[in-house]
């Protein structure tokens, strides 16, 4: 095991957005590294309040999984509820926000898990994941174009659902690991 | 569980390039669901030929890990070697030769593990994941602009490099917790 600490960051020269969408900016970076080599670097910038992934569970042994369109891919897949922090939230407001939007469940208890990042050498997106229990039923309305496959797997079927089914989302497969680590840490 | 097959895919009706650069590419689709509703959807187009992520052991405890400078996050992160395909490689020819840039080893053995989304809803992209094994010296140029810091963890440790380190990246996450459990089932 290492000692390190964290290096002399790079100086940005300098940084302008290149192309903006509705949902994505790419910037370009102009940088100088300690050792002097200079280099323009492209990235996604990150979206703005952040982002929040649920791991629900309406029991100890069960876990919330979603079906759905997933646009980047043309095809249905599997993940765990996830969506934007709104203005004026925290993620825990976010979190019980998506909840009751996309499994028609609100939680009384979400307990925060980990921060995720996506591609960090190229995105600047983070994702806070929560583990969210004391289920109730409480459905709000949504922005989805067709209404979500909401459905119950147990956690012990992880490598199941990876190998055999669609669940190939780094964020919810890793989010599931960590939550499954949790809860055994949680019972010892 | 359920026993849900696929839902019909909506039909792209239109699709194009909203904006390209030399690393992204932003597509607008207009999609028309199984249900009758329409909605334009954005999306990263995926990268050409795909990637590699390597989970490189030097030993069944120990796996090799790169500290470098993440431009998304303008930050320097833990994660495992990776990189994309180059033109005329397969999956396992481009692990060797990004094991070989970035850790100085090549692999005698590389066991395919799994393939990753990002984030399917928005992005196209994905990552096969390889196992790396017999490991031998074996420095390759890369085209990094600094040398990357290559570290050597006990696969016990991967819950302290995410709570106290800067592993946070959800695809060497993932692929970690995967090969554990990968590797507890061979000793099975």
């Amino acid at each position: 095991m290492s000692g390190h600490s964290r290096p002399q960051k790079p100086q940005i020269l300098a940084q302008h957005v290149l192309a903006r969408s509705r949902l994505f900016a790419i910037e370009e970076m102009q940088l100088r590294f300690s050792n002097g080599v200079e280099r323009t670097y492209e990235r996604l910038a990150g979206g703005g309040r952040g982002a929040v992934m649920m791991v629900a569970m309406p029991d100890p042994e069960h876990v919330i999984l979603i079906r759905e369109y997933a646009g980047g891919l043309h095809d249905y897949c599997l993940s765990l509820p996830k969506g934007l922090v709104d203005a004026g939230e925290d993620i825990y407001q976010a979190a019980n926000r998506e909840l009751k939007e996309e499994v028609g469940m609100g939680a009384g208890t979400l307990e925060f898990l980990t921060e995720l990042t996506l591609a960090p050498n190229y995105i600047g997106h983070k994702m806070s994941v929560l583990i969210a229990r004391d289920l109730y039923p409480c459905q709000l309305e949504g922005d989805e174009p067709e209404p979500l496959i909401v459905e119950t797997h147990p956690l012990a079927a992880l490598e199941h659902l990876i190998l055999h089914d669609t669940l190939q989302e780094a964020r919810a497969i890793a989010a599931l690991y960590m939550t499954r680590t949790r809860l055994q840490q949680d019972t010892l």
